[in-house]
């Protein structure tokens, strides 16, 4: 499995991903997941994949050989992010389909899912999520982020404190406890973290990050985290059996 | 959908769970999950129940049916909770497969999963997850709760604070932090929440609540879970830029 997060906020983007990949549960590896293209000056174009290895492997090459060879469309002539997105939409449903019916296999699944983020010339930086069908969806002023992957364990942090106004650091403070709460319940989700902070406008790829398990700011990240949790939770306020009502059999 | 938890602990039981079903996202309705039976006093069962409506209105009037005409295997006859799970596991199936193959809806889907909680006699209190196949497993030392329904929202609270110590009343808490999480992250999950706090060999189900949206404690303990976190989230350690290493395009 993956679990991959993209926010767009009104200071540019954070992308984190995690590196745990399965093929089974007795077939673990180890693969980054986030993608950056050595892109015209006038852009960063960075990818998160999740899915079918063998298809975001594919997808990814694809998109560097036809930018190599200055294809009709290729990530250095796009004049937008939602351009980018539906051009990996079609290079992705093309790999996939290569590998549809492979005989034999019913439970094998090619499907692969990405999100693409930067920005591009004079346009506002954005994050699209790009479904295995080949469509996709961006960000909004509500849901500033999008997940791929494994998203529902570290969803509620990201809807509680992740915002259209929230700084960049803290951005990227939240999506790592959302990916750490998903590494804690989910054993198909590891390190290395990986975390990209872009500044908008700033068109590089400087804040780049990669956290191994035992690395120590997230192990401090971690176990603050926990202790606050801990306090937060013991601070709730006790229920009292005043509120109790008679429960009363169905039947 | 549904959510559904039950955590068994070393003083007994609590049990919680939401009441909204619904047949396609257009038709939402409003039922209880938490069924008690009228049984012997030697014993006490609760059923919480998630999947198709029909099938488990259909196998809570069996298991009722069944007691009332004291069948040969009823609630009021077995002897321990591990074959009150069997028993069930085998009525769910009968049920299901009435409804299996209803010609022309592909999408159709009759199963449902349990979790049935109790106490019987001399045994110990205990909680098992029966599955739409009709098997079931219990709680273990390290794992004292089982969910049902959508359970990965609510997960990493319950990861985190709920101990086969954990006092019923702080359990309570915890479970009703994790149904507040998921009810706020998924819209198929929703008030109004039943809670059940059995203490061992008591024999007793009078210490129930049910919880609508606006309830006082659960207002209050969703705004103060609110604030906590928040003040949890803000202490945390900044993220510092001497971390940051070189970001490579990848092919």
């Amino acid at each position: 499995m993956t679990y991959c997060i993209a926010a767009s906020t009104n200071d540019g983007l954070v992308l984190v991903s995690d590196s745990r990949t399965n093929a089974g549960i007795d077939n673990v590896s180890t693969y980054g997941k986030m993608h950056a293209f050595d892109t015209k000056s006038d852009r960063v174009i960075v990818l998160l994949c999740a899915g079918n290895l063998a298809t975001t492997q594919a997808v990814i090459e694809q998109l560097h050989r036809d930018k190599e060879k200055d294809a009709d469309i290729n990530l250095n002539n796009v004049d937008c992010l939602s351009a980018a997105a539906n051009y990996l939409g079609q290079v992705s449903l093309e790999k996939q389909s290569l590998h549809k019916n492979p005989g034999g296999q019913s439970a094998f699944d090619s499907s692969a899912s990405f999100i693409l983020a930067g920005q591009i010339g004079e346009e506002e930086h954005a994050a699209y999520m790009v479904y295995s069908e080949g469509n996709s969806i961006t960000t909004s002023m509500n849901t500033p982020f999008l997940q791929i992957g494994e998203s529902k364990y570290g969803k509620p942090v990201l809807d509680r404190f992740l915002k259209l106004d929230t700084p960049l650091n803290v951005a990227a403070r939240c999506c790592l406890v959302s990916m750490d709460s998903t590494i804690r319940s989910n054993a198909s989700v590891g390190a290395p973290v990986e975390l990209l902070i872009y500044r908008k406008d700033s068109f590089s790829l400087d804040n780049y990050y990669c956290f191994q398990d035992d690395d120590e700011y997230m192990q401090g990240l971690r176990r603050q985290w926990e202790e606050n949790l801990k306090a937060a939770f013991e601070q709730l306020p006790m229920l009292d059996k005043k509120y109790a009502v008679e429960l009363k059999a169905t039947l």
